[in-house]
């Protein structure tokens, strides 16, 4: 890889001038980035170029690829509802090597283990490179600097940012639904693979130039709830089985049992409460780990004993947020992902639980989003520095094998807290400065670890509501120093190159840091 | 007004190539023509410049305007929901009346008699003219070449086509919202001023440079559902009312006692029953107007009598049609505008009772929509001809006192009817030639007159099908002349100058007719 031009950004981070032949903009500091310019638009079709019956349907993936002019050096979209079970894409890319293509860049919302066939598409050039989380294999594989161009890792917000500025343009959208009619329009939460919402390829189906929806339970007009609508959709596909049941949602949500998570979780829930911001009709988001189940299992017996209700909280949705919902512990369900069956049902019975898209959610261009209205974000990280910034997207090896997902989007609620076990696998994660920076520590408020809690100093107004509330609050220092006399000092610093392969973006679309090949 | 360069449509009629400073194609025919380019988008915003805690109130709208930049000649973008019980558009207007501004466009979904105070600020300057549907007073304004400038009539889809694909700028957008939250969600179904759904300006929402929604019900956020996402919006405002809830929508819809309009409702029953696509699972889209709820009434004992349900029906929504869909003989109803208080009430607890945009069911540039895939619609016309072309916008005197609504774009359904009265006030509405062309004739397949149905030659299928229905088909032509005879003679030709004073779209943008200005 030739060597790239680097600057420094706001964060003190080296970070490339140009990225994959496109010229970026260094990070600038939280809300510095002033963007201009029009949102991006699709080509304008006409009725007339499609079926007057509506039936948009066509026989086989390849058919639909050939329809939409499939060519060399396309950008391919596609939505990560499936996480782990998807079996359209392999089929999708299986089609463009069948069809001879080349030079693809696959644009997902995320990819999953599941992709790593894909690697051997990318070593013949079917695919050239990923642009998006690159979760296991497929970030290991970028990781040894083997994909050819850059990792480009964004937020849900930040994908939903870069398409509509029209920073990446999608020619063709793969759109995976659970439930679709022969018009196109689809939904999540109903079908033999119903992943809740499908929200994640709304942008997708409204800016590519094409879009085919790919479904293995075909009903007839109208299909109810239009969660993506026909009206933006080019071509509808039956095919066998969209994705792996069992891999798509679980049935259940598994708590943590660990001991130490679950003195995380505690104590989490009895920061909350600690504050001045807990109160009947406060707001939360917290995702669907061990962990974070477990705070929310503990707030709610807060909440029953303080009288308290929650107007909204947002998920990522489980059987334990809608138990909470059903028993009236919470107004609404505001939901991005929906991570279990329970989760699926609710959505498709309840009209206070609703399919939440990254627009409404985390896109930093908006006017306005739903991030900052959280009054508690729970979320995790796999390093965080004694400056409060936070690392989602590599190991402390230098290693990058997680997506960002709605981590950064989040970080704009009113309290981020971060509850992390001290150390994993014997490997500190509090050290001097993240491998990867993701989130600036001015986002972020407190750290909840088993050892203790850290307070953000930047936070005088929680070290003051939380100091007598019997909670382990000690400076993020004196942690640090603990664990590391546990683990014999320091984490050992990341083994890489001065080989750049990858960059995080900010939600606004500059660079926050980049990530370097490891050493093998 | 200067003379204006004309040319001679695909429908022979002569159309001017150049509308209010804007070059125009002239109509080509039905899906001839092929439009270029890519949607409009408004300019990207961030959040950083909105209240991080969602609460975008401001106190009055002349300070919204003020903050949303208001200046001379921009065009301001309103929907017409609350009707003729609208009160915000004039409070509007009078804001920027005493904020001294001039020139503006004003770009309504429709105007009604109760926007006639308007008149006297065109006369001031205040607005410059009004682009969209004029009916009634403001209509004849323009008739009488008051307005400065043409009148543009558009389709509720020509008006989204017109948008989208930035033949229209919106500077500032107004919402009148009968329930909001403070970051700007809302919705129609609900609250004292409820008028079912609000998506007549969605377009607004999503592509105005600035969007202000005034409500007054404002409700904690989030306001569910949200119609219009808070995310395009700027401003929200407090007003003591957005209407008079006696004009915006009635608390029951009146059917016609007339006998010659049951029996015309009568026989357009019979007639869609006679047809091969009244089957289990047909589909219909039927107006509110006293004759269309007569044809429903009928139908449903026919339904009844035959066993068969409704896939879907397309609403304006009334009780009737409320009924059906709860008494399941309507898989749904798709509803482009509430009707009535039930209609409301149904779309508001009915997950089948589904609020669409004119996206959704009429724009002619989107990739299909619903309208094609409608099995009969029953709709009204103020002329029509020998050649099956029909007229909604001006009588017969060249007076233009009416919108197009859906009108245009409902004619793209599978079988297209026009049930009217063969004459009012003594004018005969069959003629040679209709005064203004809002419809082509291939495109409407049946008219029904108490005097008799006349089919369409270009629709064997249907004069084959219907044959032995026992109905009175006959030629257009001899209904023609049986009015002829009755009202002594054919009506005599509009009394109008060669100015031009308006021109109706066709739903893809192009300029079927024109309309001139009528002769004092």
């Amino acid at each position: 890889m030739s060597k790239l031009e680097m600057v420094q950004n706001a964060a003190g981070r080296m970070v490339p001038t140009m990225v994959n032949g496109v010229p970026q903009v260094p990070y600038m500091g939280v809300g510095k980035y002033q963007p201009s310019g029009r949102k991006a638009g699709p080509p304008i079709p006409q009725c007339g170029d499609f079926p007057r019956s509506g039936d948009k349907r066509v026989p086989s993936i390849k058919e639909a690829l050939v329809k939409c002019g499939i060519r060399d050096g396309m950008t391919i979209g596609s939505h990560h509802h499936f996480r782990n079970g998807d079996l359209l894409m392999l089929q999708v890319f299986a089609a463009c090597d069948e069809l001879g293509i080349k030079d693809l860049v696959w644009f997902p919302s995320a990819a999953f283990p599941c992709h790593q066939p894909l690697i051997e598409l990318m070593e013949k050039g079917v695919i050239r490179r990923v642009e998006g989380s690159l979760n296991g294999p497929l970030g290991a594989y970028a990781s040894r600097g083997k994909m050819n161009g850059l990792a480009v890792l964004r937020s849900h917000g930040g994908r939903w940012q870069a398409v509509q500025d029209g920073e990446i343009h999608i020619d063709i959208a793969i759109l995976a639904a659970p439930t679709a009619d022969a018009f196109g329009n689809c939904t999540g939460d109903r079908g033999p693979n119903a992943c809740g919402s499908m929200n994640f390829g709304l942008i997708d189906s409204m800016t590519a130039d094409r879009v085919i929806v790919a479904t293995d339970n075909l009903v007839p007009f109208p299909c109810l709830p239009w969660q993506i609508q026909g009206n933006n959709v080019d071509y509808v596909v039956e095919v066998a089985e969209i994705g792996d049941p069992a891999k798509i949602i679980s049935g259940t949500t598994v708590l943590t049992k660990s001991p130490d998570r679950l003195m995380i979780a505690e104590y989490t829930a009895a920061f909350i409460r600690a504050t001045s911001l807990y109160r009947d009709g406060f707001s939360m988001q917290a995702g669907a780990g061990g962990t974070a189940l477990a705070t929310a299992i503990y707030l709610r017996e807060h909440m029953l004993a303080d009288g308290y209700k929650a107007s909204f909280m947002r998920g990522g949705s489980t059987k334990y947020m809608v138990q909470m919902l059903e028993e009236g512990l919470i107004g609404c369900i505001l939901d991005g992902q929906t991570f279990d069956l329970e989760g699926v049902r609710s959505m498709r019975e309840n009209w206070n639980h609703v399919p939440t898209s990254p627009f409404t959610s985390y896109n930093w261009h908006g006017k306005g989003n739903f991030a900052s209205m959280v009054d508690f974000v729970v979320l995790g990280a796999t390093e965080v520095d004694v400056g409060f910034n936070a690392n989602v997207a590599t190991h402390t090896d230098g290693m990058m094998l997680h997506g960002i997902g709605g981590w950064q989007n989040c970080l704009d609620a009113n309290i981020t807290i971060l509850p992390i076990p001290s150390f994993r696998n014997r490997v500190p994660i509090i050290m001097d400065r993240v491998t990867t920076l993701c989130g600036p520590g001015e986002l972020i408020d407190v750290v909840i670890t088993e050892r203790g809690i850290a307070i953000n100093p930047r936070r005088q107004d929680l070290i003051e509501q939380t100091k007598h509330a019997g909670l382990p609050i000690k400076p993020i220092h004196q942690i640090k120093e603990e664990v590391e006399r546990f683990a014999g000092g320091p984490p050992a610093p990341p083994k890489v190159t001065d080989d750049v392969i990858g960059v995080v973006k900010w939600v606004d679309g500059t660079v926050i840091d980049s990530i370097y090949q490891v050493a093998e």
